[in-house]
């Protein structure tokens, strides 16, 4: 990219309020550098007209592009190999089309070693209420760690509560993160995250349509929520309120062709409301990584049943089960009173009786049978 | 009923292991007496000759009616208006008839003031583990409590953990509550449960279709699990291990075509396994007595939607949200960086301004706007 289309970008990146289709496609027709000469010259026509007016005269473009690089970031569009062309792809289907803003972005400001292409290739979305519980935060970390374990890239978008939990713990197991933001990427928000996303800079990918400066904004992070859908293969919600943006991020996963999964939690937690209610809307049920792994991972990857304690018992017949039931947990017995207890034929007992003798569940003397001390 | 059809039903009922189809059939074609009869007798046909083998000698008959006369209780069967014919039908459905036992009870030895018809009619069962935590026997009694208050009665098995605290809680809110055993009428088990057996039997109804004396046994709570289900609408697991007997009941309630329902718990918990793997086998998500209500209660019974907190903000345009976006938290904004923050022409930004100023959300002064403090 060189600087005159890189200048061109970033003006564009801030003249209208991302996304902007009739912008997008007037770059698509005329590149990058034209599009930017006839938004700043005023020569537009239909509605782009009023979607870039009220601030087709700022062009800080050059100083954008210095705060940038000054994070070691990049711009990546869609004639950069990194550009997750795929994922991306999502916004055409039929649910997509149904919800406003649902375009794909135009220009995403990005800054780590993380690659946008990779990332998109096999991700989860870890998400949910900022008001999260000590409960809510272990699982985010958990699922995390699970995850990025098991080479899945974990996408949140940085907020307090859930999506730092779930940040974290992709970074303690030294897995890739990504923090996808609802402002520019120079403005650290919530304030208080900016150690973590400046070590999410470092070892992961931060990544935003917004350019520098900017600030998040209700609708920008309802819009952000979009990306943060698209790049994952799933979108889980591990604990949300009644009124949580995480059922919005799960609404555009929904819409957007991936998996949404909510982890259950106590019901008399109002941090859980929200999941409950995404299970009642048939989510996914996550318990684990593994399940999270199943809906991302590449064909066949499936989970692993639960672990499952094993009875000697299981393997028996039903004949076999009620003799054994017949016998009681202290003292003998006869065969007729085995007989009685089971309520089958003393002949129909005598084979059982083999049975569980050779199993060791049972054991007998002078013709009478007892349970075997277990 | 008169003392000798009560004394062949007493005999019928211990002669056979429950259920017994085979001899059910020669009791409906022949009546009970002379069934009896025949049995004594020996002069049986077919598998009838080893299913009664073990125990046609044995004639406690009398003895048994009086131990039930001692608790004040009475047989019920098919012949009595208490029988609940609609209930027990389930079992001739096609997924019924794949499980082995799936036969309707032929006598069942009940105590206390419920009657069985009146319960099959609205009821919930309330199941789960034994090893049950505080969080499940909290939202078990909770919940049997909400479902007594609503005129539904409250079915379980009498055990320690969630079926305990189910029975304390219907009892508690003075409503009915069904314990059904898997042995004799004047076996309390567990032996702990005794006095809240005692009080069931004379606030809400004990049933068994096993004679007095006989103990539990493993495979008899399997076939009592089939009674629980079918007496309920809906049957609710509320915490259950990855091996609990109350996936069996949820099962029944399955095949039998009734509602299978699932408390979601912390996925931290292995006393929440059995409940999220329901949840995955698209078992209905129950986090509050209202959504068993409406899947146990009349047509049209519905429940009301959560409650949902109201935000000022809910019944804004997307332009309007947008304007209200670009104001900062504190300090006011002229119209012109009004426009550029929320990237709208300045005469887009008037109208929604003037409405969120009607709204109260906003104030204006000196050609400037700011958020109203709230």
């Amino acid at each position: 990219m060189n600087d005159d289309t890189a200048r061109a970008w970033a003006y564009l990146s801030r003249v209208a309020e991302p996304p902007c289709q009739d912008l997008a496609e007037l770059v698509a027709a005329v590149g990058p550098v034209e599009a930017a000469d006839r938004v700043m010259c005023g020569k537009l026509e239909g509605r782009l007209v009023d979607e870039t007016e009220a601030r087709r005269r700022i062009d800080c473009a050059a100083k954008d592009l210095e705060i940038l690089t000054g994070l070691g970031g990049r711009l990546v569009t869609a004639d950069d190999d990194e550009w997750p062309l795929l994922a991306f792809a999502a916004f055409g289907g039929c649910g997509a089309r149904q919800r406003p803003r649902s375009h794909p972005p135009m220009v995403l400001w990005a800054v780590g070693p993380g690659r946008l292409d990779d990332v998109a290739e096999r991700a989860a979305a870890i998400v949910g209420t900022r008001a999260s519980t000590a409960y809510g935060e272990h699982v985010a970390a958990d699922l995390a760690d699970g995850l990025a374990g098991r080479g899945v890239a974990v996408v949140s978008g940085g907020a307090y509560g859930i999506d730092g939990a779930a940040h974290r713990g992709a970074l303690a197991a030294d897995g890739l993160t990504v923090a996808v933001l609802a402002g520019g990427i120079d403005v650290p928000y919530p304030a208080g995250h900016a150690a973590l996303l400046r070590r999410i800079r470092e070892d992961g990918l931060v990544v935003t349509e917004y350019p520098p400066g900017m600030r998040p904004a209700r609708h920008r992070f309802l819009t952000r929520n979009r990306l943060v859908a698209t790049l994952a293969g799933a979108t889980v919600v591990v604990e949300a309120g009644a009124r949580s943006g995480a059922a919005n991020t799960a609404a555009w996963a929904g819409a957007l062709g991936r998996a949404v999964c909510a982890v259950p939690g106590p019901v008399t937690s109002s941090a859980s409301v929200g999941c409950h209610a995404l299970l009642r809307a048939d989510a996914h049920v996550v318990t684990r990584a593994e399940d999270v792994v199943e809906l991302v991972g590449r064909a066949g990857e499936l989970a692993p049943d639960e672990p499952r304690s094993v009875s000697p018992l299981d393997g028996l017949e039903e004949t076999e089960r009620r003799v054994h039931d017949a016998l009681p947990a202290r003292g003998a017995r006869t065969l007729d009173e085995i007989a009685v207890a089971s309520g089958l034929p003393a002949m129909q007992v005598l084979g059982p009786l083999a049975v569980l003798e050779l199993s060791g569940l049972v054991v007998s003397r002078d013709g009478r049978w007892k349970l075997a001390l277990r």
